[in-house]
């Protein structure tokens, strides 16, 4: 698992918005950068000034690479949106990199989208009929052509109606030269959540980010909900009644930052109580639990609470990682990879090890841990994830292998235990799994049951 | 105390090098990236080629800045040293980032150090007068100079002759055609170990950068001692007799990584012990425990584990904070420090909160942190600290500021707790702080009790 | 005068195409590297590979600055197009960057487009009302959308239905999978030729870029035809049968290099010769002629041959002069202008100078370099312009000034003598301006005359 | 020819100071600005502060690249010294960039320097014999470890005492606390002259810096003399009254700009009269005359006007030309070569050139262009060299090859002639080399005689 770098799962992007405060750019630059977890490969702001111009800069890299204070003094305005991306697979560079940004005469607009719309190929097949060129690879951009542009056509309207053909997971931000409009999808598996600052009002993917900019938290945008920000204030629309609470699962087990609350559940809460029914389901004889950093550390913290075996610090993730270039040979590459996580000899040596991770995806860097756990000394090692196991690909923005890569589709538990060197092997069940998010009734569990909560659009072969 | 980047105490550099290893440079990338954290500011290689040729890199920056592949590439060679510095002020840019390298007919030759020479004004006044002139405003240039170079002295003999002149806290590095010399100070301030790597050996401020590469831990460099690697093997050499253990207690406390060993203790481990030793010496009733990221949260889990009060992520600090820039605003500013660290209000709301902390040093970021936690919600801060009252400035390297600015020389517990608006504080004993490192005799605890062990050259006054 | 830099007249643009040469990228870096002078801002490059895939690179800065051969190597391909772009007031950054590319399930294609269209309101509007989306501020997007895209129409005819909608001043190059069309004006406003290389063709702006590459000249594009390549070879379309040879006349006099050809009159012949003509018509007895570099050398050299009086180097250019940087103070600046530009004394002092120019736009240049001149020591200071008097604005996408801030359509030339500080001035007639280019039946002098070869599609006040 | 890039003659540096002026780093930014033809590796300036405060910034690179607003406005002071060098082989990158800065309790200093010291190996083994330790590979080093420091020796005696162990060809210029002191070698070599600007003093290594700052040329500082200017005004003294005027011939010939006048004479029209005695000394009859530009553009001016042979502009040089990477065939680099320079086909063709040329070095350059210009359709090209034959090597600062790559030291006339694929060839004779200068009585013509005038400190068979 290691580190996002290369663990296989990822969220893609993060939104952020403010509407009515001063030095609206400086503030997206905090809320975003809040949000840097959720996305390294590139980010954007747009803001709009008094007078209706837009400003915007975008660029690949981390937020601290791309902006400035110049930068930020060129985006003036009182609102605006962010937006921070993760690279897919196809990537397409520069030209994928949000808020998008479009002119036309009945109004300029920008938009930023997280999440994944499932049947973008149909809604863009449509559209190129119609004679719509597209510039970027990305489906964020279909929303754009999807809304009616015309005079008798009131705008909040034409986006209800374009976001009715949308079927997937998305939390959209699209700004128009005095109004912010925050979507969320019908079945809110992307969060999104609203905060009140001074007289005017932020919009962030994650609360993390009001802590920063001194937000006070104001509700979520709901499930199929429609928030418009402008000078009237909130006022909510439905784009259909059909809507569910089916927040994804893997934003409590590892995107979210612990800091932030998903629909009302403390994210380091959630992932301390995940570790704590983990020891109940399947406790473990050992000398020392260790998580692995940084987003397993409070699920071991509550195994550990919970068993009374010490929490030790035997895994150490370098800080100063960043950018890594690639090094001409195997064994130099080995290094680069022990350079980001090493093992603790003098903590380790001798030791009946329980190892806490989030999940396992390919299995890859589990066995790599738990084989840099016994070349350190490590008696035992009992693994222990602190999610089910990963066996079907996600349609709604996380980065999941295809079903053949993940393992967990092709072994079972003893299998794995096996594949992976470790002595044993326990996952947590669904049902724990919903009960660490203490009185939740429901999640997106698609990518542990197969249950997937809308439509998919793909041939049945394909997964 | 936040980060490294505004606590107010920082180590001074760290020092690498491989003798007889191929992709020497590769190797030493990897051992100065694992010492990163011992100073940001600047990093450099030199190795030496079979012909003798010195191959050399320095730079402004993080390792991942200054080096890249094809650089790497081009520093040819079997043995090398490098070094990264951290930023001390008078500043002098690149002309300070070592190693340093200098040209002279009876061998070329490069030094790294990692330390403080106490009597520099003296020696450099001497040098002067007899001709030398300086590049750097470093004291590690002195050295260089004091080297004599004639036919007739062995160059081991004009080193050791060398360092009787030194007084303070040294680690030194010398790289000659053939050679790397690894010398330490006589009461061992500064950290220097040795390890193996096949046929070839390794030297390292830290351990923690054996375990990267690869190599074995050998044994530690003498206080007072200089090995001589070179075809021959290790070669030992003390330049004096009158050695003590005197090892900076900070390097435990706060410098080191958590997984370097420090003459055989691990430092985690000896942190985790600290925690549990405050725990008893100044138990508290409270709900949580939380530790300071990074440096603390060893000592705040042993405090846990010992007190049986459970152990939260109640702040947490952003991984994506980088080199930062200033905000035009007090406002904006503020939030640039929340976006480094933030209270978890869902964790820290309504509880009474154990805060566990390395030093403290002006007060303002203990204060600023329990602020933090009470605007968060916490009912009561008991403020515990793993070290005893930092009282006296350092001499030896560590960038302590004076002591008028050492919050700790002006108050006493009592006042300093209003200060820091916490409810309760208490400091670890001396003894206690040795008792952590278990078995070991002595350490350096200057800067809490003032007793230096070296003559420190300065007037009375001064502090 | 001066410099491009700051002149006040400049072309836009310069676009260059290659169909069936290996290594299609490197060819058309070194054929924009050649049309550089037409456009400093951005630059850009995109690539066909043999499966269809399309490969881009675009950017803000000099091609040097923009390329590398890394990136070079990624735009595999053997055909392609490439753009560099003059900085028009607007701006729009990186979005304005061509070649511009375009996603359709009809199939991808890219454009690159030297010109202007003076419809372009016109015609956005009417692809806005049906739907359509701007990412750019340029008119250049327009056609892209204008071509029809469905299965019925075959890709030639959409494109000659497109053109014709199209009124203005264009050399288009479009890209597809497998073909590159070369589309020229009606007017032939601005120029584009076609060369032989091995087996493969090139396209570009000017003749300059087929020696530097080893490409040999075949003919023009002419007016009102498309010119489709692809393994067919050749194959000529003309949209309009209403065409006519008024190639810019700005080509000749400023924009073009002197190792062009348009049209089949050499450059710096045409300069040479416009030179001979200027003394014809208007000789002055002095002791030495004096062009301003660079533009006008040949003009110089022509009129220093014709009269017999010594050309002398008394304006030195700066060669290092790149981008320049906003010094803070009016003296601070001033210097920076005679970095660019400085006369030199012992060659001036104390003669009866000719200056040789090429135009005169707002004036106060030409005041300078007089002044200059005289500060330098200068007896008397003839101008002489060797071009007729800048009056009217352009369309066709020469920056020239408003006509308010063309200084010749205020002053009549006795008042413009004063007001540059001339002992006399003298501009070429149009005709010897014709006449320059031997042969030739017409140009587009609008600028000079306000005989426009199109509608402009402005409202009469508006010039 | 061609180029700097690429023509194996080179001078190495030019000096730049100022003294008693606001803004001196701005003015010295100016000056070497002016003097970026005489080396483009690297750039750096010195101020001093009112406090006797060093500021200091050294870079690689083109002084555009080096240098920003920001950076020279911390560079305070009203006195200051800045130098470009040019990039020898042995290299040594930024560490021989100059001003080099030294600190000694006697008083800090920094000196910059253009020429080349024939005995410093000597200096060097006797400073190193002293326990004197080198940073750079540099010559200039030297004299600052030779100028005695103790508290007994005025400066300026010290400064004497250490020139005159110097032998060879320099211009210093040295800074201290409060003073700069312009040095100039016995046979003056090298140029160096000082101007007043308001109630201060510049020097320069060419007076084309003094026009561009607005500064009036004063004197030259005379061959032997140090100029020490302090609050007191300019003090002349000499080293040595064993002086010469010596002025290196490829200064007229090659190095110095245009618009400079060196010891009274311009460049400019040195050239241009060369021209013209290269036409009375080697007439032939042709069409055309092409110079190569730019440095033979004058003495192709002056060949044209004496002979009456039309000066035509049949090669061009591009102007975007900059730094240039290393493309992967042979064929894409000599595109690169022809981007650089390509001849003009319709100018070129179907004539009999005469081609103006300054030196032939190692011929490589002159076959390419005398071929060039046949492929472009020369009927005869005739090759006339504005100076005499270089035979001999230069060890004072002139980047020249080993005799054995001086093609002319290997073949007589009509062999090279051959050689280079020209119908004729002739030189110009060191008479009228002289003679070109008007009024001058002598120069240094080693490279063209192998007279040198000073001892060279090399064994005869090394040359």
């Amino acid at each position: 698992m290691l580190s996002e770098l290369n663990r296989g799962l990822h969220e893609e992007c993060g939104v952020f918005g403010v509407y009515n405060v001063p030095d609206a750019a400086s503030l997206i630059y905090y809320g975003i950068h809040s949000l840097q977890h959720r996305g390294q490969e590139g980010c954007g702001i747009v803001t709009v000034d008094n007078d209706g111009t837009f400003n915007r800069k975008r660029g690949l890299g981390l937020i601290s690479e791309v902006f400035n204070p110049e930068i930020l003094r060129s985006l003036k305005g009182n609102m605006g949106i962010g937006h921070v991306r993760y690279s897919t697979h196809g990537g397409g560079g520069l030209d994928n990199v949000q808020p998008f940004y479009f002119r036309h005469k009945s109004g300029n607009f920008a938009l930023a989208h997280n999440g994944n719309i499932v049947n973008s190929k149909q809604l863009s097949d449509m559209l190129e009929d119609r004679g719509c060129l597209f510039h970027s690879t990305s489906d964020s951009e279909i929303l754009a052509h999807l809304i009616k542009k015309n005079d008798e056509t009131p705008r909040i309207t034409a986006i209800i109606e374009a976001l009715r053909m949308l079927e997937g997971a998305f939390a959209f931000l699209i700004i128009t030269e005095n109004r912010i409009y925050a979507c969320r999808d019908k079945n809110g598996l992307r969060p999104l959540s609203i905060g009140t600052l001074g007289d005017g009002y932020v919009v962030s993917s994650e609360t993390c980010a009001f802590e920063v900019i001194g937000a006070t938290f104001l509700r979520d945008v709901e499930p199929g909900e429609i928030v418009c920000i402008d000078s009237h204030g909130l006022r909510s629309n439905f784009y259909t009644e059909a809507t569910q609470s089916n927040l994804c699962a893997m934003e409590y087990i590892y995107f979210a930052r612990p800091d932030s609350d998903l629909e009302g559940c403390n994210v380091h809460s959630y992932r301390k109580e995940s570790g704590r029914l983990l020891w109940e389901q399947s406790p473990v004889e050992a000398d020392i639990v260790i998580g692995v950093p940084d987003s397993s550390l409070s699920a071991a913290s509550g195994f550990s609470e919970a068993s009374g075996i010490p929490n030790e610090m035997g895994l150490v993730k370098s800080k100063y990682v960043g950018r890594t270039f690639i090094m001409p040979s195997q064994e130099l590459r080995e290094m680069g990879v022990k350079l980001k996580l090493s093992a603790v000899r003098s903590v380790v040596d001798g030791k009946r090890v329980v190892l806490i991770d989030d999940s396992i995806v390919r299995g890859t860097t589990s066995r790599r841990i738990v084989d840099l756990l016994r070349e350190s000394g490590a008696k035992e090692v009992h693994v222990r994830i602190a999610s089910p196991a990963l066996t079907h690909p996600c349609f709604y923005g996380v980065d999941i292998p295809t079903r053949e890569e993940l393992i967990s589709s092709r072994l079972n538990v003893d299998e794995l235990c096996k594949a992976i060197h470790a002595d044993s092997l326990a996952f947590l069940s669904v049902n724990s799994t919903l009960a660490a998010a203490k009185g939740r009734a429901n999640m997106c569990f698609a990518c542990f049951t197969g249950h997937y909560p809308t439509d998919t659009f793909l041939e049945t072969e394909k997964f």
